[in-house]
């Protein structure tokens, strides 16, 4: 019987177990926590369903076939240093998390379009304060980092009325979504656009791309959604956009350290609004679906989904 | 030459003037404060392009053939007393201002189903506190008042992934979005949505409309957003169906008397979000096409466009 072993947060682990044993009743599925420390019960473990192991934990299961990341990022996987990189490795694709991703770039792009940010500053001073938008049709939104995650997030702020386009390290193509890439795309998209969604994963060729140089090329006035990665940031170049004005305003969901630290001057920055990192979780519900077929790709030698590149490192 | 009279906020005026004469050069448009106060003055006037008219100007221009309204409530017009209603009349239609309801409506319903009043309250303390939403394919939203605006709400929000239902008052059509009309629609549409819209226009039928009994009515933790009309909303009710639960948050565009009064409960309640009436502008550019189609209906003999029905009341 293949037995596959599941870490996420508490309370989700017995979701998990159940949402799989409906897709592969010839699964055993065990909590991490469960496994026996001796080496048969190591030695039993076929798949990992996980979600930042404790380092050194996946290198040590002899015959492990296959890992599933429970996020779409891999960092909370490449913080483990004795990572197995030779065993196929799958990023999460949830239609569950996908949508959330969408509804929470959606949410933060109108918080910067329609001042909602100055006006909920109004609101905590009790100003009635009138300012108005411009027409969406009339706004340039630049999705930076465009797989799964990104393509749907575009498609929602396009059916909004926003214009649209995206960026990716290597060329991409969308039926309705004007795409650029590289160093030359990017420089189109940061001229351009007057919010930028960061949806890019974490790379080393991606930590604090979003920096002076960087900032200093957008419109004046961008604003910066930003429900990828921390990494992505360059916390004080940031900060200094903004108080110059380069930066219009940020909404910001993750962070190079998390829980952010209490005296970050993020917290009760006038033009920022923070979130405790819950723009996309993965759904056991939904998100079973996918492991299930990355487990039946493995099983009949077919082509993984979403399989993992390390060499670009995602 | 025929002449049309303009009042708006004083930044638009000029911009609907211009609008208008590009569309129409053979008009005379003029604003309402630049007209003569003489007997020939006011018989010049052919239509009248307005937004809070002094009470009893129109009712003193003998020669007025079409009232079109600024805005798509007619309540700014009705405030006068001497409002001449045997005028055709006509409500604005504007892209612009369609499209910035649909944007303010479509961020206040994610402000409640993602929990981001909780989570800016939680920012306000500094406070790091991982809270999750329900999948969007799982979340009814209700909305209230089917016309224009509502349907155009409606679809913003399917696309966005909710289950969308409208109400209107009497029978109405849509490709995608289920519609219910009535006493008997309106107990189906509380007892299943998860959040509500409120489009309705105010008229007496509408007034306080979401009392204590339509609130006990709703599902337990009902999300509230008004962009309607502030008389739609009972604010004793409603403050007393946030207090106890029945009611989970309310993002709150319109109020009774504007500007909210820097004393109301709402302003620092945790779990409102209170907005300036800002929800949707007229934008001459796009609302102008609307006023030349009502005036080139009006000299053809043609049907008007959104034309009032006062035993209606919109």
């Amino acid at each position: 019987m293949p037995k596959i072993i599941v870490s996420d947060s508490a309370s989700l682990v017995d979701r998990w177990i159940q949402a799989l044993l409906e897709r592969r009743p010839d699964l055993e599925a065990v909590p991490v926590a469960a496994l026996g420390d001796d080496e048969a019960a190591r030695a039993s473990v076929d798949y990992a369903l996980i979600w930042a192991p404790k380092p050194g934990l996946l290198a040590s299961l002899p015959n492990l076939k296959l890992i599933v990341s429970v996020g779409a990022g891999l960092d909370h996987l490449t913080s483990d240093p004795d990572l197995p990189r030779h065993i196929p490795t799958v990023r999460m694709v949830d239609p569950g998390l996908t949508q959330g991703m969408s509804e929470y770039c959606t949410w933060g792009v109108l918080s910067l379009h329609r001042l909602f940010v100055p006006l909920l500053n109004a609101q905590a001073s009790g100003v009635w304060d009138v300012v108005h938008a411009p027409i969406a049709s009339n706004v340039r939104v630049g999705v930076l980092g465009f797989g799964v995650l990104g393509s749907k997030t575009g498609e929602a702020l396009q059916a909004l009325g926003f214009q649209v386009c995206g960026w990716s390290r290597s060329p991409k193509q969308h039926d309705s979504i004007p795409l650029y890439h590289g160093e030359d795309g990017l420089r189109e998209v940061l001229a351009t656009c007057d919010h930028l969604v960061l949806l890019m994963p974490a790379t080393p060729e991606t930590y604090k791309i979003i920096n002076a140089d960087f900032l200093a090329r957008c419109k004046p006035g961008v604003g910066i959604v930003n429900a990828g990665r921390g990494s992505l940031i360059d916390d004080a170049a940031l900060l200094q956009a903004l108080a110059s004005g380069q930066a219009g305003g940020a909404v910001l969901d993750v962070f190079h350290q998390e829980p952010l630290p209490s005296d970050h001057p993020y917290w009760a920055h006038p033009k920022v609004i923070v979130t405790p990192h819950v723009a996309a979780l993965t759904y056991p519900e939904t998100g079973a679906d996918h492991v299930a077929a990355a487990i039946a790709a493995l099983e009949a030698g077919a082509p993984l989904p979403a399989v993992v590149d390390w060499d670009r490192g995602y």
